[in-house]
């Protein structure tokens, strides 16, 4: 049963719904904020997430509540919008519906910024035993899998099995595998290190696999450099030029070395979001939708996609990278456009990306910033980086609660968000009885 | 296969086993931190819980890691102390050994801390019903169903469907349920009311049932009083002297009273964990082990139980109630006593249980305190109230970071914590299709 969900007074004002509260969705949704118009945002989840500070959720750093927020909260003021909280799964172009899990609303525009999914090139087969980190789930799962680890460690007697479940292998040597690898590194060579008694957290091995020949490989050489030394520094053992062939449940296999580890987190590779088979639009390799120079769809000049779900050719002719700055300019460029064509005026200058060039931390006091010639590596990166990210953050609240969580952690070295609570799913590497029972003793219900 | 622990280094100290690491366990780690001998905390969790604040997790106002610690941070310092993240299932007190899930932990002294958990009169055919809140998994499940129930409430078009999804049914008027039903009332009239379109949260209707003939039964009448009036002019509707007969998935029938509610919260009784029963000791009607004036069990003089799994009876004559304070003071005790053990003193003046009184809050700006002869109520308490729960909170950290979310709930009235995170278990009330795939929607793994 679909209902169109139409303007409770009876008066037809346009209708302009957004999918996805991304950085890109909620950018139109802002900019549309005064719009004479009603805004539909959907999306799955209640809650905005700052994906760029994920792995720190991962990495017991933060709590998961410190870096997302709810999206009606955030919308709260704009009284045009309204938040649906359901799964669109498809878009009727002829009837200008988007199709959600038990209902269809109606668009006069419609803004697609549906965002990316983890990729795992085909071997889908290897996600149970190499969890993604796109979802405050994963991270979850991801945090417990590595507390868990050492807690097993410390009540293991094998020694070849204890080596195994201290050792964390990050696949992908993008910005977000070069910040695990330094976290993982961080947390048990720091955090870690008093808090067992029989299991020398220092023994951890991380490891780091690249298939392409340097980290970092959007930034400049000398970055890379730089995030290589920075890593080999903190005891992570960096792996370029070899690809990772296999993912069991005993560990990984790069090139024809077998790694036996407990714990292996894919960071290599993401792939778009369906939206843009939705609306019958071509799609790159990537399963991104082409889009015309103002973020139109071919042949609907009223359907955006914005966000990593499109691939944009700037003005420069040069593709737009998938990172938040990129998706956030263009929400704002769509809901502007929009304003515009709701005034009646249908001129549209291409879209044009501004960058402000790129940002990633190896750990504490060490990060990498580059904006055009100018770089910076080191303590001062670090701290640009942090002021960056708690700026960026939606939420005056949040923003002084991670200030003080980040100097909390600079100066004690402490990570606070260490909790096991959830049941692990994905229970790859519980292959025998008592790794089993420790899980089961670690997750159970207590009443 | 059970393997005894037993020192790296061969010698043989004294073994002091602790299971249980609340507050009466963690209480005694610490009265033992320089005890010479071997101190063994085990817990099925990795953190400690500040169970008091539980509720605030459970109503959006904290996230779980502000009131929980990893139990390895806490007793870091104390260098004869290991944890084992496992669950105790029974105690052979001939061979002197707790039996854990696939090993076994010698000891020459036992403290059994295991606290206590929910208990449905026999009725545990309710529990998918009418979740209780005991854990940080409890909480997380009873903040989702709250705010699920809001969000199913806003794409909701049958009204009476409506009216059920915005009722809320707390079970219990003891210090849980008051302190629920105050802080659910507040959620939905203060920090939601601006975030929904069709929904008006103004409508939600909070019901607090209690059996007995007043709430908060463990303090003063004039303090029950207090806070009838406060929960009323929060317009929480409390019904007194009826008990709840019946939980389902439409709802609950209070009496012969059927009240239509999408979420039922249990906070009406707890029963002792089984610890009793490994050890043989007798039992009363919750399960709690009667114990000696020194908290040992009868016939084992290096055996004992504190906290809510013992029935103590105080210096004066009169129980010891179930509450955090008796608890430490308990733990306190113990540690001491085993302390002048260890070094050859076998005196031991029976322990005595100091009243600070007792505490309880039912909103913002209102709460209640009596110690003594002394009472005190409204914002002033509430203050105390605040003060208090900060000053105990374990590590200095997680005391700013509340103290700050508090103000700024306070002054802003708005809700951080707002998370749907997780799959929702014992999904009793989704019993259509359309609430089904709602639920769906909103907990499907994002990609």
């Amino acid at each position: 049963m679909l209902n169109a969900i139409t303007p409770a007074n009876g008066t037809r004002r346009p209708s302009i719904v957004i999918v996805g509260a991304g950085f890109g969705g909620l950018s139109a949704a802002k900019a549309l904020a005064k719009a004479d118009a009603d805004i539909t945002i959907i999306d799955r989840r209640n809650h905005h997430l700052f994906q760029p500070l994920l792995y720190q959720v991962a990495t017991a750093a933060l709590g998961p509540n410190q870096i997302a927020s709810p999206i009606r909260s955030i919308v709260r003021k704009h009284r045009n919008t309204s938040v649906i909280l359901d799964e669109a799964i498809n878009v009727d172009r002829v009837n200008q519906e988007v199709i959600l899990r038990d209902r269809a609303v109606s668009y006069d525009y419609l803004i697609l910024a549906t965002g990316a999914q983890d990729s795992y090139f085909g071997h889908d087969e290897w996600a149970p035993y190499a969890p993604a980190l796109k979802t405050l789930e994963n991270a979850n799962d991801i945090r417990e899998r590595i507390l868990l680890a050492f807690e097993r460690a410390e009540l293991e007697e094998d020694g070849a099995e204890r080596d195994r479940l201290l050792t964390f292998v990050i696949v992908g040597g993008g910005p977000t595998g070069v910040e695990l690898a330094g976290a993982i590194a961080e947390l048990a060579k720091r955090a870690l290190s008093c808090d067992f008694r029989t299991t020398r957290c220092h023994d951890a091995k991380v490891v780091l696999a690249e298939a392409g020949s340097r980290l970092l490989p959007s930034f400049s050489e000398t970055v890379s450099n730089y995030a290589y030394r920075a890593l080999e520094q903190r005891g992570v053992d960096v792996r370029l030029g070899v690809p990772v062939t296999d993912c069991n449940e005993v560990g990984v296999k790069i090139g024809e070395d077998h790694i036996a580890a407990a714990t292996v987190i894919w960071a290599a590779g993401v792939k778009a979001s369906p939206a843009g088979e939705w609306i019958g639009a071509a799609t790159d390799r990537a399963g991104r939708a082409s889009v015309n120079h103002d973020l139109t769809v071919e042949g609907a000049a009223n359907v955006f996609v914005i966000g990593d779900t499109a691939s944009v050719i700037g003005a420069d002719g040069r593709p737009v990278p998938g990172l938040a700055p990129a998706a956030k300019q263009q929400g704002a460029y769509v809901g502007k456009l929009i304003m515009r064509r709701l005034r009646g005026d249908h001129t549209a200058a291409p879209f044009r990306y501004k960058d402000f060039g790129a940002l990633a931390t190896v750990g504490r006091s060490a990060a990498v910033v580059e904006v055009g010639g100018f770089r910076l590596t080191g303590f001062a990166a670090w701290l640009f980086w942090c002021v960056v990210h708690i700026y960026f953050l939606i939420g005056f609240r949040t923003r002084i609660v991670i200030a003080l969580d980040w100097l909390w952690s600079y100066f004690t070295l402490d990570r606070g968000a260490r909790l096991i609570v959830g049941a692990r799913t994905g229970a790859a590497d519980m292959n025998n009885a008592t790794r089993k029972s420790a899980a089961a003793a670690a997750i159970s219900v207590a009443r």
